[in-house]
């Protein structure tokens, strides 16, 4: 007896819904476009910095000199992290997952920001800054507790990049490796409407603390849809074993129609373009350190898989070139995700402050497809 | 130069956007009407008990006499949390949102569940089976932290709700009230696509697990658009002061057209029907023993606001009446949002276990509206 709404418009996934506008991120899958402001990716990763591009998602501008010079101080300055948030890292179990460890870091973070319940733009932005730069240091502290390493104090002298490889390996990059770390984070700041920067929205939709924002986006990162698969390329790359093995494998999966992991990309029908910038860069500081094991089965791959399927459409991505780009750093693939989150704070702080900027609560609506004029039925009447 | 999508499009807030199918709840609005399975909210509150209509929205049905049972059996032995936690919650800061201590409670816990990463359709329901248990102790728990008081132990002997209170108060509920505090459990159990719920959605849908997913709705639920409109009843209430004066206070809001809380719903054009079922059983339990002062208050202004403004289809909801039952039986309004989650818990883990059924990764889209070809400028070069 009640009335049913029209099934046939479902929007499943919400695929395709316009919810808002937005002036950071413009994506164009089919010709391989990703720009930031109007500026393209490749761009800001040959001649800015992580810093510089976090501070222009938050305002929505580039920064001048004089802005930028004062964000990164305000950076440096608030790499530290509390003593208790320390302790609180260092007693977590040593089997849970990083990404869970994240989440309750950066919850437990919020209970002793006395700013934390302020939701106005000012107090969003200061609280976006700090969280960018404690993300870093949460995260190495993270993976040294894990790993029974000594938890490694931030040094004000580094690059925020360069700080955190220091905090997580105990030395100090090369200038090499800290920018192309540098540029990895830049490749992974933000990209447009993704299932955790909506996730953040659809929090910070009710005005919730800026807290409760990024805790629920670390939640929808975590899932293997969505962050995660650079951790499994780096299965697959080990599954390889030698780079002399990486043709074999990957026509016998291209044969049977498997899939391959960090392979194709539901928006990019073309190269990515963050895939590029990473590949390049990784080959530069390859040809002088020279090619890793990972390095010389990926080369073999690309070639293989932009040979057999790139007419399709089907191109690697980045997760494809950035886990072993990471590995080569000397980090572990159970700490890619919680990096993925490293560079994507920024995002998400900039989409929530853009969002908040003309608030909506997001609600939308399910189809009922259940029974109806239903009664309450005694225990003992039931079979 | 790149392609902007049609603006006329955009469904803000994602409003009246259909996203997926429901079996659990069903809203009509405009005629006050609201089931679960099919069943009139009136049925659940008067006839079941929060513990059931909990495993039927878990298991889309209704539950037979040796299910319930077991379930109930379940939660009760669940209800302990780890020693670990009760020190963490112990060493919150006092002043902490109660909000952010759950939400850091409930990630906490994630990070010492062996089943936590399961992601499977029994873990789900597992895990679920465990919060909602647990909700119980650990806000309870919260809430006598934050107030100076020991904390309290739960009781296995006791149900959901009078356990609760007895865990909150120190001292056993009377039947009436415990079975009042059901009732209200009851009645917040689930709302359809609400806010939080949509937010836990949104986190599952990257195949996240549970606990991320309720992490995510605890953050939703804490915005003051969600939860949190009880508090303001009581505000209101405190502000009258005395009942003699609630007419002329309401009289005077009114002709300034200024808003009252607890008054009107986005959804319900006339009654919301849990307002009335919650009215009945706090005008029952007043009349056995004695109407309070706040209870007072809030008789003269439903008469007001019926005869002045219910034509328009403006009626009391169900945050004008909770919040005084909720003093009544002792609790602070600090506590009323995370009361909320005590009760929601319910609905946001059914919503997640029926969504992951046939899960779709949530990805909408926002229109592009800022600049396009620009290109990085040197910092000398800008202004």
């Amino acid at each position: 007896m009640y009335p049913v709404s029209n099934m046939t418009n479902i929007a499943k996934g919400l695929e395709g819904v316009l919810f808002t506008e937005s002036k950071l991120t413009f994506i164009n899958g089919s010709e391989g476009i990703l720009t930031h402001l109007g500026i393209p990716i490749q761009e800001w990763a040959e001649k800015s910095t992580f810093e510089e591009l976090s501070l222009a998602l938050l305002d929505g501008e580039l920064p001048t000199a004089e802005e930028l010079a004062k964000f990164d101080a305000q950076l440096r300055a608030n790499r530290a992290i509390p003593d208790k948030l320390i302790e609180e890292i260092a007693s977590f179990p040593k089997n849970a997952n990083p990404m869970q460890a994240l989440r309750t870091a950066v919850s437990y973070l919020g209970l002793f920001d006395p700013q934390s319940e302020d939701v106005s733009q000012e107090a969003r932005r200061e609280i976006s800054i700090r969280l960018i730069a404690q993300f870093a240091t949460i995260i190495a502290a993270i993976a040294r507790a894990r790993e029974g390493q000594e938890i490694i104090a931030p040094r004000a002298d580094l690059t925020h990049a360069g700080n955190f490889l220091y905090m997580l390996n105990g030395k100090e990059p090369s200038p090499e490796q800290a920018r192309l770390f540098d540029i990895a984070l830049i490749l992974h700041a933000d990209h447009g409407m993704n299932a955790s920067t909506f996730t953040a929205i659809a929090t910070s939709s009710t005005i919730s603390d800026m807290y409760s924002c990024i805790v629920s986006a670390i939640g929808a990162l975590k899932g293997p849809l969505h962050g995660g698969a650079n951790e499994q390329v780096m299965v697959m790359l080990d599954e390889v074993g030698t780079p002399d093995k990486a043709e074999a494998y990957i026509t016998k999966k291209l044969d049977n129609k498997e899939k391959i992991m960090g392979v194709g990309h539901r928006v990019y029908k073309y190269f990515d373009p963050r895939s590029r910038v990473l590949r390049d860069y990784a080959a530069m500081v390859a040809d002088k350190e020279g090619k890793s094991n990972y390095y010389q089965i990926l080369e073999t791959i690309e070639k293989t898989v932009v040979d057999r399927i790139g007419s399709k459409g089907i191109y690697p991505n980045v997760d494809f070139y950035s886990g072993t780009v990471y590995s080569d750093l000397g980090i572990k693939k159970e700490y890619f995700t919680p990096i993925f989150a490293l560079a994507r704070i920024s995002g998400w702080c900039a989409s929530v402050i853009e969002y908040s900027k003309d608030n909506r609560l997001l609600r939308p609506d399910a189809v009922y497809t259940g029974l109806t004029d239903q009664h309450y039925k005694d225990l003992k009447d039931r079979q």
